[in-house]
């Protein structure tokens, strides 16, 4: 379905000694190194960084499990913060406004429509059914997803877009990534929920059984990435996983945000291990699985700021490390050209 | 010598409750709601959050004590390494233009002088004299330098400047503020150091042998914040703390950097506590001794990237997260404007 390149690590060594060669001690610029040198491989232009119209995804999607309280909202809440978003009101407008980043918000199927020109309307159905009775969807409606997703990463990268934010909306999500990625990494429950936006222990109990219930009721179904998506995803996961995928095969660099996006990146990465390569891990979410997720995936967030709110605020929030990182590959004086003693 | 005021929390209440409204679970934004909630404390225009001018000091300094083979480079690199800060190469210079942050470099004492318009030139000496034979400078000359960098604060924001970041340079200068440290908080010297930009074993031992000798040397002239710098200080420490003590007083937001701007910071806090209300604490180094210090002034940084260079790097690197701050505070929509349901 995605044919993605692994990156082409023969220019690894090159672009090392040109960071090792700047005016600094090596290493010393720590994670923004490791940075530099992940986004040399894949945007490179002349040997430099270039980064083009970051722009963010904000797939909204709304989920039948919200029905049994396991949110501190209902799922009203997702057409409302749509339409947040649309306005421009909600966080992610403000750091997208904040640090010069573009962002493309996406109906990948919420229950209450909007129709406005300003959205991006490609609906898998009004919510996924409730995971915790059925499939949360269809084997097809997940093949059908991928591909809306990875329209939408394709059209933005025709337009000159080189790096995707993934950010999600969606009341109850948590719910659905933790499942996810218990089905993925196989570990008990407990190991993969949080309490998302704030729920009480009362419905942090819920969840947990509620998920348990998912795990037995789908077991002979989750075999597969694309089967466990059918059996506990959410419409805004597919599609996020499709449009990452896209972006890989693309050479787009991929900015994943918490606990959702991660969960999106997981499954992507089954799908395909080499998406990995293009994917820069942006915040370290409070949600407990978060951890687990990005240790499994050999990855260290750059930032961890405490929050819990999603819609690509991590990833939004992270983006002028990546300018930062790009700024001191591309411009800052080697010790030859400054004129300084090595030991 | 600095007349400080405490913040005025007759406010915190009212901002508190703006930043509750506003459309998002509550504390869903982690540190940048207090960070916002600090900023608009210190600097609030019509109950916005208006950064203006941010600009970064760099005070270079040299060291008596790198003589001993306490640092991976001669003291000829600090001289190097301002020629590269005027000329626009090093990493700061990267981090200020990615930014938008001016810079201000001051030679606060380096051993080469520099004739150069770009610099501005306060040198208290050519260096220190080595503090593990006897002490760093005079009572006298910390209170020159005290004055002359809040001098250097004080133009700033008479220019209109209401955000300083505070770097340094200077070979050795870890060696100084983990004597600080250690004097300031009564710690053993073993706590307080660390591999500065990548000394070896030998180097280390060395390094604490010698800060331990200081300790000695000049037990019974610490008794007093003054009195710490004079033995073991560095004259951009020093330039530092009076820098950041008339920012404090002019209610200026403080922006600190890695471990040698925590020590300046500390030493400030010791001469006058209110200072900590106006500083923000940006980076987190691997500094062993930084997290005492951090935790001491009960901080915790905003970013933890593995950065161990200075120059100001780590703070230049949090700006965007104030600009964040201040974009969701004065403009992400409450929940009754964008029309959502609250629980």
């Amino acid at each position: 379905m995605f044919e993605i390149k692994p990156l082409d690590r023969s220019k690894e060594e090159t672009i090392q000694n040109k960071i090792d060669q700047k005016s600094k001690p090596p290493g010393a610029l720590g994670m923004l190194e490791s940075l530099a040198k992940q986004l040399a491989l894949i945007i490179p232009v002349d040997d430099k960084i270039i980064i083009s119209q970051p722009t963010m995804l904000v797939f909204a999607g709304d989920h039948g499990i919200a029905e049994e309280g396991v949110s501190i909202a209902p799922s009203e809440v997702t057409q409302q913060m749509v339409m947040n978003f649309l306005n421009g009101g909600a966080a992610i407008n403000c750091f997208c406004r904040s640090n010069e980043m573009a962002i493309e918000v996406i109906d990948a199927g919420i229950l209450l429509p909007i129709e406005d020109s300003r959205l991006t309307i490609q609906s898998l159905g009004k919510s996924t059914n409730n995971f915790s009775q059925q499939a949360a969807m269809s084997v097809e409606a997940v093949e059908e997803g991928l591909l809306l997703g990875a329209a939408v990463a394709k059209k933005n990268i025709e337009q000159g877009v080189n790096v995707l934010g993934f950010g999600e909306m969606g009341i109850a999500n948590t719910s659905s990534a933790s499942a996810i990625m218990a089905a993925i990494l196989n570990l008990p429950v407990s190991d993969c929920i949080g309490r998302g936006t704030g729920i009480n222990d009362q419905a942090m109990h819920k969840k947990r059984s509620l998920i348990e219930q998912a795990m037995t009721l789908h077991q002979k179904n989750m075999n597969t990435p694309i089967g466990i998506l059918a059996c506990v995803g959410g419409f805004e996961i597919v599609q996020m996983t499709g449009a990452m995928l896209k972006a890989a095969e693309r050479q787009c660099v991929i900015l994943v945000d918490g606990f959702i996006a991660t969960a999106a990146a997981l499954v992507a990465t089954k799908i395909n291990k080499n998406a990995t390569d293009y994917m820069v891990f942006c915040h370290q979410s409070n949600e407990k699985g978060h951890q687990l997720m990005l240790r499994h995936m050999n990855a260290k967030a750059l930032l961890s700021l405490d929050l819990r709110l999603g819609e690509g605020t991590g990833a939004a929030l992270a983006l002028p490390l990546l300018r930062a990182a790009a700024s001191f590959y591309n411009d800052m004086a080697s010790f030859e050209s400054a004129g300084i003693e090595t030991v």
